[in-house]
C-alpha cells in the first residue's frame, strides 16, 4: 500500500516493469496536474517514445480549446508526435442516450483506439493515481452497483474498442494525489488547472471534495488508504471469480451463490440487458433451481427469463 | 434486498425455514429493542421452546442490572426459561489485552456455548439487523481490515467456542432499524432504552450515529441499501473464496494474487501471528516465488516467516 508521502524514486513503479522504456507507447493527457506530471516522470525514466493523445471534449468551450494547445505545445517542447481531436461530447451522450460521463468515456477510448489502430502502437498510459482508486471504490460501493471490486480502476488491464485491443496501463495508481503535487511544484510543471478538476459527476465531486473529508475529520484519521487497500483486494478477488464462471449460465446452478450472482450478471449483460441490479439478479437466481416453483421472471424492456426443460432463455 | 418499510409478514425470513418452529433454540436478548422485538416476532411465528440467554457485561452498573431483571421478568412473563450472567468484561479486557469491545464479545459467546452445552440446545438466534449490517460492513472497510466481506455479518454461521459448535442464526439480518421501531411501536413492546445502544466501539456508533447521516445528506439518497448489498455480496464471495484456498501456503504460489492474500492471511492467523496488516501479506507473499529474492521477512513479536527448500516456514 502506497505510503502518504515519498520522493519519486520510492513510488511503486511496478506495473512499468512489463513495459520497457525503449518501446512506443501512447499516453492520454489532458493537460490536468496528473497526466502531465506522468509524462514528465516517465520520461525521466527513460520513455523517450510517447505519442501524446488530447480529447477535447468539447464541454468547457474556449477553455478546452486553450487546454488542446497548452497539450500541443507541450508535446513540441518534448519534440514528442502530439494527436489531438475535439467531439462534441454532448451529443454523443443524445446520440447514445447515456449520461455525459459515460459519453465522455465513450468517446476517450474511441479515440484512444483510433490512434492505437493508425500508429500501431496498443498500450497507453493514463494518469489516474490512488486517490482515484479510492474514489471510485467508495463511489461503485454507495452507487450499490454489483459487486464491491467490479468498476475497480485496475493498474493494468485490456479492454477491446471499436475492435482494437487496448492495453491500458496507470503507473501512477499507487501514488496519492498530495505527491503528484510535490512532484509537480518539485519540477516547476506547468498546467491547466481547470483540466484537473474536470470531473463530470456530481456524485464523485461531491465524494472527492466533501464525503471523504468528513469522514477523515468525524474520524480523526486518514480513510484513503483503508479504501485503496479495500479497492486493490477487490479487484484481484473480482478477477479470480470471474475466472471460475462457466461457460453457460445453466452449469452454475451447482455453483455457490457468489457465482450464481456473477454467471446470472454476465448473461443478462450478455443479452444486453439494461439496469442490472442485485434484485433482478436475484429474481433470475430463482430461476436455476426448478424447486423454487419459478419459471419466468420479468426483465427490463418487457423481455423475460424463463427456464424450459432445465435451461434458461431470454426472450 | 430489503426495502425501507414493509409489515412483518413481508419480513425476509428465509433464514428461519432452515430452524422449524418446533424445536428448542437459544435467543440473546439484552433487553433492548432489537432482541425484544425478535423474541416477539419469533413467538408469533410458533417458536415456543425459546431459552433466552442474557449477559449483563458489568459495564453498566446498576443500569446493567436492571436490564437483567428486566429480561428476567419478560421471560417470566412468557412462560419461557431464563439463563442470566454477571461477568466483568473489563477484567477480561485486561487479562486478554483487548479492547472492551473484544472481551465483550468473546464473553458473550462464551457464555452462550455455556449454555448451549448445559442445555443441549447449539442453535442461538440473536437480533442484529438491515442497519447492523451496513453498518458493519462500512466499519470493517474504513478500518481497512482486509476483504471487504471478512468481518460481514451473516445470516446464519457456525463458530466454535471453548469446544462448543454454535449455530448463530440471524432472523432480522434483512429487516431494517427502522421497520423494529414501528413493529415495537406497533406491538406496545416495551424494552430498555440504553440496552438498545450500547455500542462498545466508538467508531462504530460515529458511522451509525453521524457518517451514514452525513453522507445520505450529501447525496440526497439512502446508501443503507448500497452498503447492505455490498456486503451481503461480499459476504458470499468470501465463503466461495475461503472455499478454493488449498490445505498448505506452500501450493498458494500457482494461484492467482487474491487467493494468496488469503492462503498467506491464514496460515499468520494458524501461527497466531498478530496485526496481520495488508502490507505484512504483501511482503510474505514475495517469499511465494524464489524468483523475487527474498527468503525471509520480519513478523510482528520479533519472529519470522522464511523460505527454505521451496517451502514456508515461521520461527
Amino acid at each position: 500500500m502506497p505510503k502518504r508521502a515519498r520522493c519519486p524514486q520510492e513510488w511503486d513503479a511496478r506495473v512499468l516493469r512489463d513495459f520497457p522504456p525503449a518501446k512506443r507507447y501512447l499516453i492520454g493527457v489532458s493537460g490536468g496536474r496528473d497526466s502531465v506530471a506522468l509524462l514528465h516522470w516517465l520520461r525521466s525514466l527513460g520513455y523517450g517514445k510517447l505519442v501524446i493523445c488530447h480529447l477535447d471534449h468539447g464541454l468547457r468551450g474556449r477553455a478546452g480549446n486553450a487546454d488542446a494547445r497548452f497539450v500541443e505545445r507541450l508535446a513540441a517542447q518534448l519534440v514528442l508526435p502530439f494527436v489531438g481531436k475535439h467531439e462534441e461530447v454532448k451529443k454523443r451522450a443524445a446520440t447514445e442516450k447515456c449520461s455525459i460521463e459515460t459519453a465522455a468515456r465513450q468517446a476517450r477510448y474511441s479515440f484512444f483506439a483510433q490512434v492505437a489502430k493508425r500508429r500501431r502502437c496498443f498500450t497507453i498510459f493514463l494518469g489516474h493515481h490512488a486517490d482515484d482508486l479510492a474514489e471510485t471504490f467508495l463511489f461503485n460501493l454507495l452507487r450499490g452497483s454489483g459487486s464491491a471490486g467490479q468498476g475497480s480502476i485496475r493498474a493494468c488491464s485490456q479492454r477491446t474498442v471499436d475492435g482494437v485491443e487496448l492495453t491500458i496501463a496507470r503507473p501512477l495508481l499507487g501514488v496519492w494525489r498530495k505527491e503528484i503535487d510535490d512532484y509537480v511544484a518539485a519540477h516547476q510543471l506547468r498546467f491547466r488547472e481547470d483540466a484537473s478538476n474536470l470531473s463530470l459527476e456530481p456524485t464523485r465531486n461531491r465524494i472527492r471534495h466533501r464525503i471523504i473529508p468528513m469522514i477523515e475529520k468525524e474520524l480523526g484519521r486518514s480513510v484513503r488508504q483503508s479504501l485503496w487497500r479495500a479497492a486493490e483486494i477487490s479487484a484481484e478477488e473480482h478477477t479470480t471469480l470471474e475466472e471460475l464462471l462457466p461457460k453457460t449460465v445453466d452449469e452454475a446452478r451447482a455453483l455457490p451463490v457468489a457465482l450464481q450472482r456473477r454467471a446470472i450478471r454476465r448473461w443478462l449483460q450478455k443479452h444486453a440487458v439494461p439496469d442490472i441490479s442485485f434484485d433482478l439478479i436475484e429474481s433470475v437466481r430463482l430461476l436455476l433451481d426448478p424447486k423454487n416453483g419459478v419459471a419466468k421472471v420479468n426483465l427490463p424492456g418487457n423481455r423475460h427469463a424463463r427456464r424450459r426443460a432445465g435451461k434458461l432463455f431470454i426472450e
